[in-house]
């Protein structure tokens, strides 16, 4: 067996480079590269996933799977090397299913996708990203004939990110949020809204990016085995357990919008640089799930940055980092600022109340155009219409509204947006557990001191990579399956009082 | 003979995308790579190395070009398609000549002898390194042995740089080369020094990365292709022919070392952004040796950048730029700083006269060792004894002798040095020749202007690649073979005025 197991993890760390040399290679495209790099770029990361396919679709890693299988069947199931063969067999099936043509037709679509797409959202042209999306579409769909048997033709895909979730089980998940927090967006926006302008002042990009890294220091990233640069569009990136990169974008008009973004991706970053070692190059050095990985980013990013008791340790250094800007201008004020809910256009700029309903919509979106429910030519009336359901207002243009995100414009359609409303849900649920098993948590935050949260989320979430599902990960560190409740009650506490709302509980729909 | 040829160019694209995903890891490994990085980082490199082997051995390839060989018996040499048959095989026949496990063999030797070296270096303990060389020195013979029926075994190492070269006809070139620059590095020597003290002031890297900008930019380097970061040691390195990258080093102490990297480096940047665009992801779209491209280097560095002319336009500039350092001293101070010539021990500091003759020892000492002449343990005497010779001067010990390049201590003995001088007498004929096209040149270059200069070149040199060897491209571009002559007067007519030497022309041994 030893021989087989040494012999997998040969041919899948060949893989894993192959995959690690892509991830560079976008990288540099999303930060250094110059624009005449674009064309030959689209096709090496083409070639690379190609070759990356090729050599995990391998037949002989099939029989190698088959025999370790057999070898390893009366082992407990969270052995190490068990998780492994289990793991590597999941995706190898999701793998040899997709023929290598088809891979390299989607990845050489998705690169020239995303760079028109860079032209078009600023000049507010959905009608030049139209065919590419159908294309995008027609993609989307053929992938998912590759896994017949589903219930929706939206689980395959949903599957790519969240291994197991179904359709179906996210659309009764969100039913039951949704009902809940439609109320809740109603009952705080009925209130004054709470005034943020101290945020909207000129803020020099190195001052925030300095403090910004100072924050995730203190948070445990670890600058000898990560990096951040600037991106247009914030992301967390891995080539190794040994170096792990995330980016920012920078408004020097907006105060805090780079730190929360900075906390945000700091978050997937920490998940990442706490899977266990011996996993390096396998597929157990992964995040468990696309929620599991989003609970982290929005833990880090708002249950611990947006809170009252973080701020009372950082509010007089960011005081002191912008003086001009905020010397004068009380805690609370600042705090009420940060935190402040208002219905808007822009998913990555909504609040953590109302961004959910930002999700909740594509994911519908995603849902009809896959089920053929909606055409792409309709798809900015159908996001005008649900947005003016959803939030009561509707986007005067495209670049703010089926423009908005590059997901579509640089992957899937499907599968691309459950995860972040999952992530808040978990983000929830394992703050609360945390704070059960170390309930000086909330005090060490207060004080900058970050490291018993971190230790518990290393040991019970981070460590294990995706060696457990997302259910098995969820049940293991909270004694509990996924619910909503951590969530509402976390929002119940933190906007009851800073709204003032009335009755003792979450209004109900 | 069209489908057989766009099979060639499929498979060469992806070796290509291959080596240029490993380009871009090494890019990355210099200039951003968190030290966490660096043990996956040497593994994916491997990984991509190895397969990009794999492709370009591949028996089909072989094949092709058989096929493509006869098929183009009767075309023109010049001919695109005869070209890229010709290159390739040449390229070909080197690969699949060396068997894998040597390869893989030089390579783990040479990561091993590197790390010593960056020890012993500094301990100044060549004995430590010479078990390390005289595995070297077997390795770089054994590699010659798999190319049976040289005339001097040092002819295939050289041919790896410089394809077709022979060390024979370098041989003969540096001798007379050497017989001429002796004496004038005697003449020159012999005068006062010159000052160079306004160079040793500190000035903020900042600033000396934006004036290096400026000038690179004027020379026409495409920043939309292209781009520049920091490094520990400059170098260029291309990712396609649509992202050509340089690096520079800054050093605070010294107001002009990291311009001139930076000018050293946008040469090979233009040449390569130069090739024809058609040649891209082929062997074509390479430059055509060693020498050819460090002549782009020299030009630009020290034909254009050392110039008078040049700095009748740019010093007021400079003097804008760092004010306090030399708003006083006066244009010709400048001018005699940066061009000091003097008996030095490191060959990377050398000035422009007596370069040469570091470069000349160490390829006399290479083949004295590969030809049986010189043994290791003998080589720090031998250095020694040359330096005296030739240069008036001894190491006082190892560390500034026979240790101080890292070329022999992480790759081949033999094939490493000839192409920097090659480079020298090269920049001066296609300078030469240039300017007999246009004499315009030397007064565009007095106001700023590069224009007909890098058309020039462009024209004559860069857009045909690795189609030409040098002896051809030399040929065509200058109406005649490669001579010593253009650059002798060069450095006649540049120096004789600055140290006012007597006689009517160079002076002779």
């Amino acid at each position: 067996m030893n021989a087989r197991l040494d012999e997998l993890k040969a041919r899948l760390l060949e893989v894993n480079d192959l995959g690690s040399a892509a991830a560079v290679l976008r990288w540099d495209q999303a930060t250094y590269m110059p624009p005449g790099g674009a064309g030959a770029r689209g096709r090496q990361l083409a070639t690379l996933g190609r070759l990356a396919h090729e050599k995990f679709t391998d037949a002989a890693l099939g029989r190698l799977l088959d025999a370790l299988e057999r070898e390893t069947r009366d082992l407990p199931r969270d052995a190490d090397d068990v998780s492994l063969v289990r793991v590597t067999r999941r995706e190898y099936e999701r793998s040899v299913r997709v023929p290598a043509a088809f891979v390299s037709e989607m990845s050489e679509h998705d690169a020239h996708s995303y760079q028109v797409w860079t032209e078009a959202r600023p000049a507010n042209d959905f009608a030049r990203m139209r065919p590419l999306l159908e294309q995008t579409l027609d993609l989307s769909r053929r992938l998912a004939g590759f896994f017949p048997g589903y219930e929706s033709i939206a689980d395959p895909l949903i599957d790519y990110s969240d291994p197991g979730l179904k359709a179906a089980a996210v659309r009764l998940l969100f039913a039951e949020l949704r009902e809940r927090l439609v109320p809740l967006v109603r009952a705080i926006t009925a209130q004054p809204p709470a005034d943020d302008s101290c945020l909207r002042q000129h803020a020099p990009e190195a001052d925030q990016l300095a403090f910004g890294l100072g924050v995730i220091r203190r948070y445990g990233f670890d600058l000898e085995r990560g990096r951040q640069d600037k991106t247009h569009h914030p992301f967390m990136t891995k080539f190794s357990l040994g170096d792990v990169r995330i980016t920012t974008r920078v408004r020097e008009d907006d105060l805090t919008d780079a730190l929360f973004s900075t906390l945000h991706e700091c978050g997937h970053a920490l998940y990442e640089q706490g899977i266990r070692h011996e996993y390096d190059g396998t597929p157990l050095a992964e995040g468990a799930s696309a929620g599991v990985h989003e609970s982290q980013s929005r833990l880090w990013e708002n249950l611990v940055g947006r809170s009252r008791g973080f701020w009372e340790h950082f509010y007089p250094r960011l005081q002191a980092s912008f003086p001009a800007q905020l010397a004068t201008v009380p805690l609370e004020t600042f705090y009420r600022a940060i935190n402040r809910v208002a219905r808007s256009l822009i998913r990555t700029d909504a609040d953590e109340v109302t961004y959910n309903l930002h999700v909740m919509l594509r994911f519908d979106l995603e849902l009809d155009l896959l089920e053929g429910r909606l055409e792409v030519k309709d798809l900015p009336d159908a996001w005008r219409t649900r947005m003016m359901t959803d939030l009561g207002l509707s986007p005067p243009d495209d670049r703010d509204g089926a423009l908005q995100d590059v997901h579509w414009y640089a992957g899937l359609i499907g599968g691309q947006f459950q995860g972040y409303t999952i992530g808040n849900i978990l983000s929830a649920q394992f703050f609360a557990a945390a704070t059960r098993a170390h309930p000086a948590i909330p005090g060490e935050i207060a004080r900058g001191e970050f490291g018993a949260l971190h230790a518990w989320l290393r040991e019970n979430v981070y460590q294990h990579g995706a060696k457990f599902t997302a259910d098995e990960l969820v049940e293991r560190a909270t004694g509990s399956p996924m619910s909503i409740e951590p969530y509402l009650d976390y929002l119940w506490r933190k906007y009851q009082p800073l709204y003032g709302l009335g009755g003792a509980g979450p209004p109900r729909g």
